[in-house]
């Protein structure tokens, strides 16, 4: 497959790029220049400029961002990067004929459900009287609630996504990802024990998110199989047929 | 209480405004100039354009936007006035400190789910073995399915007013608007019987959505009592302390 990836040169983009190219051709978008081979200097939000990239490729990882979801986070740096380039690039992608098209999503989407109980507790690592077995986990069809302006621009990525795969044909996969550390560590936070992805799992799901047949459209959680959970991960893994290996119980740091 | 409209000059601006002037203060935006006293001519691209006229608002109704929602409109009609706009008056409200926020948003948010039966049929007016008391309805917290991307900038606005409800204590409400003719007609589609709202009915229900205590954040579907029903519009009347008046059958054209 030929696949494209917006946002190549960062920690993610990285990450997948060098497992995804031992199967795949892979070629990149990115604000700026990288030494990486098959990589274009593009601007998302010009989409004359970007349209030609699209030609002939099967499948389009979408991970530019403006990645900040701090609560003052203003339009100012949401609309070029989370909206046009966004809006740019599943256009570009669906007047290419492109095939799959995975959206990097986040967690924030429907992240004020950790201020619910149980899961405020779990991110919080108060773990008493709770089963990580049993504890309820939202789901991929719960209603989103965004917990700023970051997370509603990601809510819109993933409704364009469910409109080009109802309307359009293309086999939508929106990733709702958690924590990606650049050094692949765990923090000594609770929440991050929740929501890490291993550098290692995050490539193999990636794979997954452009080579499992039978996908329409999928909203999907992107951490490793870690003890405590707040999200379903384990029913994108069974749509994605993707088993992880990593634990983030088996990396904490010791106190 | 006073109460501000943006794009008060529309159809469903003029009847609502009409109506509630009747016990609140209103004041109103609209990008046209109008004879309404205490409307503004002003863009709401431009935030410090706006901002003072939310001052001393006690009640907002976002209605002002672009309604076209072909499959070809486009990201240059769409981004100013169903993005930008939509944004810079969360914020200016949020800013102002007004407490109520009415969002006027659309049965496209989930429209697709009109692709599948039984809603299909009923859309068609394919009525045969169906019995509109035990049809099963498309309720507010099923996942979004718009059907294009203007549905999608709505869903944009539905998102945000979760966040403002959610982190900032703002009281939502998002009107899943259904079809409202200039004229209060009811043309001779079947869907349209379905979705028809009737003036008097709009009326009613806008004044509800301001007026209505105990709202955190509701989903509610605009539309009249109507006989025929694809979406779940009695929760919406509920939560809001409202019973509509007409019912599309009773007006339908003879054929």
């Amino acid at each position: 497959m030929k696949i494209l990836i917006t946002g190549i040169g960062g920690t993610i983009g990285s990450v997948i790029a060098d497992a995804l190219s031992k199967q795949h051709e892979v070629t990149g978008i990115d604000i700026r220049p990288l030494e990486r081979e098959g990589t274009v200097v593009a601007d998302l939000t010009d989409i004359d400029a970007i349209s030609p990239l699209f030609e002939g490729v099967d499948a389009v990882i979408h991970l530019a961002a403006e990645r900040r979801h701090t609560p003052d986070i203003g339009w100012d740096l949401l609309l070029p990067t989370n909206v046009v380039a966004t809006a740019n690039v599943y256009d570009a992608a669906h007047a290419a004929g492109v095939r799959r098209f995975v959206f990097a999503s986040s967690m924030h989407v429907v992240g004020n459900y950790e201020t619910d109980e149980p899961w405020a507790s779990i991110a919080a690592g108060r773990y008493d009287g709770l089963d990580p077995e049993t504890v309820p986990l939202v789901t991929a069809d719960m209603p989103v609630r965004p917990d700023g302006r970051y997370a509603a621009t990601k809510a819109l990525g993933e409704s364009l996504g469910r409109y080009y795969a109802d309307c359009e044909g293309m086999e939508v996969v929106c990733v709702r990802l958690g924590t990606i550390a650049d050094s692949n560590a765990i923090g000594d936070d609770p929440r991050g024990c929740v929501t890490w992805f291993s550098h290692a799992d995050l490539a193999g799901f990636f794979s997954a998110c452009v080579e499992a047949p039978g996908i329409k459209y999928e909203i999907v959680y992107g951490a490793s199989a870690n003890t405590w959970k707040i999200y379903d991960t384990a029913s994108g893994w069974k749509a994605l047929g993707f088993t992880p290996s990593d634990n983030a119980e088996d990396h904490r740091p010791k106190s």
